[in-house]
This record gives C-alpha cells, sequence and structure tokens, in this order.
C-alpha cells in the first residue's frame, strides 16, 4: 500500500469525456495548482496533443505518459481492452495495476472504464461483482445508490457485497456513522418485491450492515436511507430517467419561454431562483464515484464532465486512496 | 358484449381513495351531470353513508348497491378477495362479472383492486400475465410505460404480451396510429440488457408490433417512442420516482422560499408559472388506467384522486367499454 507520507499519484484519462482533451487538462491543473504538494498527475494520451495542451497554460509539474489510441463511444465496451490495448484507459489502468500510480480516473466511455478497470485491475478476493454508484440528491442530504450499470444481472448475494461496499464508501469517504441500507423494492413490507429482492432480503438481515428494510423509488431523493442498493438494470434505468427528468423540465422551461413575451420575461426572473434550486441535482458537485470492488482505484465521471468537475474527482481519487478504501472492503468483505 | 347504442353502466367503488367517499361521489355527479344521457353511475359502498352524501348534492339516477366492508391501504392485496367478500371492490367487480354492469373503476389500494379484479374477472384468454400501465408525460406527447406495477416477475413473453395490449390501447384510446414500441434497457444495442431483456428483444421483433429497439431510462420523458415496455418491478420504481421528484421539487422550492422574504416573494411570483409548466407531470390529467389483459373492464386510478379524476376515470371507462378493448386484446394475442 502507498506511502499516505507521500503524494498520491493520480492518472487522468486525458482523451476521455465529451471535452477532452480541454476539460481534462484544465480539471487537472485546477488540482494542481491547489493541492500540488499532496498530489502528483499524470496525464494519459496522445503525448503531442497534450503538451499543447498544457503549454497553453504554462503548467509545469504534470506529467504526461503517451498512448495513441483513442477510446470513443462508440467502441464496444468488452472489446476497448483488446482492441485498443494502447488506448488512454488501458495505459492508464497498467500504471496503477504496476503500483507506478495510485489511482486512475475517466469521464470516457463509462462501460469501456468498468470493464477494462475490472480485467486489468481484477476483484478484490471476495467480491463477486464490482458495482459503481451514484449520489443522487434528498433534500437537505444525499443518497448513495449502487448497482446503477456495472452488473445488470444480480443475484441476491451480490446486493450484500454492494450493501457492504457501499456502508464503507459512505462511512470513510461522506463522514456518515454507521449508515442505514435500504433495499430497493416495490412495497415497504418485507414479502413485497420480486424473486431478486425477497432473497437479497433475507441475505441483508443477516449482514453486518445498518439493514433497514425495503424502500420504494420515492425514497431515492427523500433521505429515508443513506444508502439503496438494487441490481445494476433497475439502478441504471433509475439514473438515466433521472436526467430525463432534468432534460424535461429544461424543454418545458424553454417552450413556456417561447410562448409569449410575457412568460420569457417571467422565466427570465425565474432564471436564477431555479439555478439556485435545481443546483444540488448537478452531479458535478458530487465529483465521480469509483468502481467498488476492483482491486485498485478507478472513478468514472460523467462524459459532459467540466474543469470543475475533473479537479472534484481528482481530489475524490486523492480522498479513496488515503482513506484506503480498497482494503477496508478486502477486510470486510471477507468476514 | 354490450350494445353501444345503450348507456354503458359504471361502478365506482365509492370506498376506495384517500378521501371516498367524498371525491369518488362527487366524480360521479360531475360525470353523470355531464353524460348522463350515455352513462349509468353504481356506486358500491356503505348504503347509508353514500345515501346521506349523495342527498347533499340533491343528485338524482345514480344508483347505489351496498357493500358492507371496506378494504384500506393497509390490508394485504392478495389476502382481501377473501377476507372481505363484502367489500365495495368485491362487490363492484361481481356486478361486472354478472354482465350486469360494463366497467368497475376504484382509487382504492391498488395491489388490492388488481388482485381482486384477476381472480373475479379472469385473464383474457392467452394473456398470461394482466399489466398497468402509466402514462408519463414528454414534451408535448405522452408515453404509456407498462408494465408499472401488476407483474413484478416477467418473462420475456410477457413483455411481449404487453406490447400488444399498450399497442390497442395507444391506438384505440389515445387514437396513435401505428404506434412505436420500444424496449426498456441499459443502452440502445440491441446486446445492451439484461437476461430477459435480451430474450424479450428476440421476441418483440418477431411480434405483429411497431417495435423500434431498445431505449433507455431517459426516453420515458422524451417522446422518443409511444409505449415502453419493461417487468413491473422496474417501471413500479421508476413510477414511484417520479412521484419523488415533485415531492423533492416542491420541498425545494419551500426551504428556499423560508429561506428569506425576498425568496418567498420571488417564488412567490413564479407559482403561476411553475404551475403552468408542471401541469403536465399532474397524473389526474390522464384519468386512471385500466388493468389490461383481465377479462373486463377495471380501471385504477391513484389514492389522492380528485373528483375531476374521478370524473376522468368514468369517462375513461365509458372510453374502453365502447371501443371494446377487451375484445380486440383477445383477438390481437391469439393471432
Amino acid at each position: 500500500m502507498m506511502d499516505t507520507k507521500n503524494k498520491v499519484r493520480i492518472v487522468v484519462d486525458a482523451m476521455g469525456g465529451d471535452f477532452a482533451p480541454v476539460n481534462e487538462v484544465a480539471g487537472a491543473i485546477m488540482a494542481y495548482q491547489e493541492r500540488g504538494d499532496n498530489i502528483h498527475i499524470i496525464l494519459t494520451g496522445k503525448e503531442d496533443v497534450l503538451k499543447k495542451e498544457l503549454a497553453k497554460s504554462g503548467a509545469q509539474n504534470i506529467e504526461i505518459v503517451n498512448a495513441t489510441e483513442v477510446v470513443t463511444m462508440e467502441d464496444s465496451p468488452t472489446e476497448v481492452f483488446k482492441s485498443k490495448p494502447d488506448s488512454s484507459i488501458n495505459v492508464g489502468l497498467k500504471l496503477v495495476k504496476e503500483k507506478k500510480a495510485d489511482a486512475f480516473i475517466s469521464a470516457g466511455n463509462t462501460g469501456a472504464v468498468m470493464a477494462a478497470s475490472t480485467l486489468r485491475l481484477g476483484r478484490i478476493k471476495g467480491v463477486g461483482r464490482p458495482t459503481i454508484g451514484s449520489i443522487f440528491p434528498a433534500n437537505e442530504t444525499i443518497t448513495f445508490v449502487l448497482d446503477v450499470g456495472a452488473s445488470v444481472d444480480c443475484k441476491a448475494i451480490h446486493l450484500k457485497e454492494f450493501a457492504i461496499m457501499g456502508t464503507i464508501y459512505m462511512k470513510h469517504i461522506f463522514g456518515v456513522n454507521n449508515p442505514t441500507v435500504g433495499l430497493l423494492s416495490v412495497g415497504e413490507e418485507k414479502e413485497k418485491g420480486n424473486e431478486l429482492t425477497l432473497e437479497a432480503y433475507e441475505l441483508l438481515e443477516k449482514a453486518d450492515v445498518n439493514f433497514v428494510g425495503n424502500v420504494e423509488g420515492r425514497d431515492v431523493l427523500n433521505g429515508k436511507v443513506d444508502i439503496i442498493v438494487c441490481d445494476g438494470f433497475t439502478g441504471n434505468i433509475i439514473l438515466k430517467f433521472a436526467e430525463g427528468v432534468l432534460d424535461l423540465l429544461k424543454a418545458k422551461f424553454r417552450s413556456f419561454a417561447d410562448k409569449s413575451l410575457t412568460n420569457k420575461l417571467k422565466m427570465g426572473m425565474m432564471q436564477g431562483t431555479m439555478r439556485a434550486i435545481l443546483k444540488d441535482f448537478d452531479y458535478q458537485e458530487y465529483g465521480g464515484v469509483p468502481l467498488l470492488g476492483v482491486d485498485g482505484v478507478s472513478i468514472i465521471g460523467h462524459g459532459k464532465s467540466s474543469p470543475l468537475a475533473i479537479r472534484n474527482m481528482i481530489y475524490r481519487a486523492e480522498e479513496v486512496v488515503r482513506k484506503d478504501v480498497c482494503e477496508k472492503i478486502r477486510v470486510e468483505i471477507n468476514k
């Protein structure tokens, strides 16, 4: 394990993300300027492109490791590991695997990053399925939902693993003492649910987590519990649905404004207020989320990540390394 | 089948719903006043209570059929059929079964109405699982999502049935010609999904519906397709999640207003605008939705249904009867 007295070495996939490498480089510079004594940043990607991008700002002390291939959103997630061995994703993860770096972050093709991370870093012994979670805003608090897409077909035992890993993450990264865990289902009563949740309920009752029973779809946003576990199919659908809600609201606002000048003026006046209210719905506030259960730190962010979001992902990576989340998972999962 | 020249006889469960019997009776009167020549309304519930409620408005020509028991939200859905045989739900459905009425509507315990409808009316021959759908607003259009809770554990064949029944409903009730059908999954590509959707994709490709492939969570609200099919577990979670979004928005607005007098004034000014924008999110606009696949018309509404929502459910019931949706399902499902 890394010496916590030393700098945390973080690899940034500079070719991932919809606005790469501009936002990736800008975010890396931002992080370095603020925490340069604590972190060492390594950008992976096309060396010539990245050198030029870094030169624009005159930034120093940010390392570049060349990677000649670029994974796009069109690439099949499960194939890039083999088809593009010299991609910024593979090169970056290799540095972590070989202990030349402590963490990897990417705003690139989520599926590809998940698949490559699992294949390259391997799973922590005792973990059946790695998982990726997402932070949902509740009023005055947050809820960590997992899995949101790493494991679409789950067995009950996997939901139990998600609960254990989620608990460690909420405790050590978000400072929630003894976080409560809910099982996403179609009713609060123990006997409500599908085959998977009925079986998972039994396992969670016996697990060493603060399990409080079933929760429903509405509870994702009301702060009833700190952690919600579900299969990756369901979790991915609600994550994308939530994005759809914001898109629809924006579209509604726009078409309302387009109807008349009065409406336009009204919307203009409301804009600041609406922004303040909807701020909590902005995923970028929370930085990326690690793929939990793989044997190393790999943090995945939204394709549209801004420089600020990239900076936050770098901070999150540093924190996950310093808190030794992987080691804590290894211990808890094998208890 | 009923003679369409005659009145459609609609049973209203007057004891269901959070505001029963007040809203139920008010909605029934509203419907009768507007369409009295076309419908005959039968209220089921405690005769003395309903007589008093009807007398308040001096309404005439609305029949009452006594039912001594009341199903509450605490009753187990699968047990009330046996444990409360003389409930307003059972008495009402019996009238439909015995052809003394053409349709049943209820804003009561959804699970109980679904279970009792299936047990009392039976399934249409060829239908493996009845289904209930929900209308979601998209910008300038709507999407019909099914199943949202009638069948939590589905096989691929059931998703195909949902597509066929949803197509009939969208075509004949919402007048959508050749409605498009999407399969809810975690990616647009055919090979993305869980075991259930991968198998369902194959069946839907060959089915006699306008199948356009996988859709994602965000597509529930953007009008990409007219119909989305999914298992009832996933559908129920997004339905409740959507309600949670509205609750959270309201809570955010409230706490924003509470922060200062200026904020309060801002919110006051925005109120009308926000209401106009969020109007489409109001389930009451769409009336209830029938449990498709049972051999009779049973329409289920939200527990919080207003008189207007009850009226709309009655209209929906009349329409579903006149368009002979059950018979159309029987024909299509057995093709």
